[in-house]
């Protein structure tokens, strides 16, 4: 008899599953479907010239034999200087020492876990929540506590609450155009959770993996801004001190197949997440990590940036009011002012889960909301993207969906 | 009063450091400073041209959008088909359901450790052991418990007598070229502690970091390949079962920087391996993925193998002459038939980790022993790396050790 390898698993393997989405998106290789479900850039508008050049460059030129070698763990320096001064056109004035790379910004998470949570941890977030993090942080043994959300995000008052009853590990938010609701956090409320994080010392996990995706009004703030201000952790031009880790990423505004992403915060827990980033995998590729570089440098990224904002507000646009048009009564959504997603509110009869075997059999597919509800609820939800489809897909994609919603609200009989 | 980090960090943290391997090639920053302390591969081979044309064709070909977006959890499917075809010449058959692509060898011992390794686990290794899993593992609450190793690799009857007296949670071995030590488990031994671990249910992690690069004598089967014969586990062209997980790595035989290593084993561990590796990164780079494979393919990495097989083989050959004709009496030092290190013994006297500085002094380094034991000793010992140097700097670099290991032993009074 061999190894029982069951019995080997450690315990933390328990809550890990395959994420759903994941297990969707296999689901989905049927001719013909159209996909809402996944949270895919438009491919059509990979920079797949420019990367090939800036590859030739790259490894023809002065750095070709780095760019191939073991590389530091924190990050390839020019690409953090570029991180840094993007950054700073969002409001936040960092130095190198406040910014590491990260293989994606999944790993960003999954390292966040490593360094702070410890079996039942409470971990507040909003409700629903991003399904990545639920993902890493079940396998560290959080405990999680949803906040109210509204329109506005997260509560302030109802997250005071929930550290005051119970105290917290730590405050998890996607700010910007919130996976999976679209949702942004106002001004207002980041200045509000800033304080509370301060006062009750805290750390907040900020997500922003979709704040370069901005359709409409005015760019907010990172609450790592909001939390520099508060806290005056910003001295000689480096980040020392504060309650905020910031999480971006490379994913949505280039690619995501190179895998970059990267953390921001204060120098000694960059230098921390550091070492546990090490054990995790050495370091990013270096050779992706110059690419994204050299792809990006001399505000190219920028400008390529601005195109996909025009597109894919064009694709919000237009799925918003087709959805206006067609899905029946008594359906709700949210309006994001940027990112990839909208969430749909169908009547309190239907299981979106349930329904979505009649979408796929409709050539349609979408994410049934309950799995971004880490303590259950939302069987009527579901999550749009609208970045991946192609207008005429969209078209196409809406008309079926409004019919099956419509055939569940109100089924024809058929005998 | 802001966030007292230090407070917030899990208790997993308490044992994890920078790699002094990392903090030793950091001091190394010194002009002129010839080091063979790394475990850096001779960058003067990347094959920076092929992976150039490999990357244009990737990206302006059929598979370019595809390399760019989300992949599969499990990696690239003709990269899979690439390595199952090289392993079935190392003596195992495999099926790409056997195989997932990691991100790195590093990410996949961080991978076996969430997936296996809890606090208090008793975890088997060859006394020294590497540096990485010491690492990797600490930090998943490992307790280390070091087997008696000689120059044949881990003693079978040590290791029985060691899972009699405490049981055993995983044996962890560098069977070909061991980093530090350069020793090769020899292929009696390998069936012996293949069928232990089959007597007693525990797992095998076998790391074959170095197995492509021999010198001398011919290949010995993987330990996944022992085991398979013993466990019957392969059925229908598939490794169902057996309780060996192998890894590898593309750092060595074409470069380290895409970050493309691979695990192996029962399908149904490879399984819950996935589930664990899409929570620390989704996947690996779809695109270095594409490029290694490319660059890989239709036979051209194993002629790229056969030439750094004899590249490295003069550079062993004239270290260990250099050795032989200049370490003062008193000094040994193993005969790695492969690899990229040897391992070298001092007097009793001498402090290896003390002699360094001495030694960066003369601008020569190597890696001290001491780190490798994960339950102390070997203060006299140390790593030289032969495959980074040069010709010439192995010259220079071997004359500048001699003469400080001579003045340790015969200090030269000076006043």
């Amino acid at each position: 008899m061999t190894t029982q390898w069951p019995d080997s698993y450690a315990d933390r393997m328990e809550r890990v599953q395959s994420s759903i989405i994941r297990e969707i998106l296999k689901m989905m290789a049927v001719p013909g479907i159209i996909s809402f479900a996944g949270g895919l850039p438009a491919p059509e508008f990979f920079p797949k010239e420019r990367i090939a050049a800036a590859t030739q460059r790259i490894l023809m030129g002065e750095q070709g034999t780095a760019a191939l070698q073991y590389g530091i763990t924190e990050g390839f320096i020019p690409l953090r200087e570029l991180i840094v001064e993007r950054m700073s056109r969002r409001g936040i004035e960092l130095a190198v020492e406040n910014v590491v790379i990260t293989s994606g910004a999944q790993q960003a998470l999954d390292t966040v876990g490593k360094l702070l949570v410890t079996p039942g941890d409470r971990i507040l977030v909003e409700n629903p929540t991003y399904l990545g993090a639920i993902q890493a942080w079940n396998l560290y043994g959080a405990d999680w506590v949803t906040i109210e959300t509204d329109e506005q995000g997260m509560v302030p008052d109802a997250l005071e609450a929930a550290i005051k009853a119970g105290g917290a590990k730590l405050i998890y938010l996607v700010p910007n155009f919130q996976n999976p609701t679209g949702i942004t956090l106002t001004g207002e409320r980041r200045q509000q959770i800033v304080e509370l994080a301060n006062r009750y010392q805290v750390p907040i996990v900020e997500d922003d993996a979709y704040g370069d995706l901005r359709y409409e009004g005015e760019d907010i703030d990172p609450l790592l801004a909001y939390d520099a201000r508060v806290t005056n952790g910003l001295k000689d031009g480096i980040l020392h001190d504060g309650n905020v880790l910031y999480m971006g990423t490379f994913s949505k505004s280039l690619c995501p197949g190179v895998r970059i992403g990267w953390v921001a915060g204060p120098s000694s827990v960059i230098r921390r997440f550091v070492q546990a980033k090490q054990s995790a995998d050495l370091h990013t590729s270096t050779f992706t990590q110059m690419v994204v570089h050299e792809t990006s440098r001399d505000g190219w990224i920028d400008e390529h940036v601005q195109m996909l904002r025009s597109v894919y507000q064009e694709r919000r646009d237009l799925m918003m009011s087709l959805m206006e048009e067609k899905f029946p009564a008594g359906t709700s959504w949210t309006q994001p002012e940027g990112g990839l997603f909208l969430w749909a509110t169908l009547p309190e009869q239907i299981n979106a889960t349930e329904l979505l075997n009649s979408a796929v059999e409709q050539l349609v597919a979408y994410v049934p909301g309950s799995p971004f509800f880490p303590n259950g609820g939302g069987h009527n939800t579901l999550r749009m993207n609208f970045s991946n489809a192609t207008p005429e897909q969209i078209r196409v994609g809406i008309d079926r969906l409004a019919a099956v919603f419509a055939e569940a609200l109100n089924p024809v009989a058929t005998d």
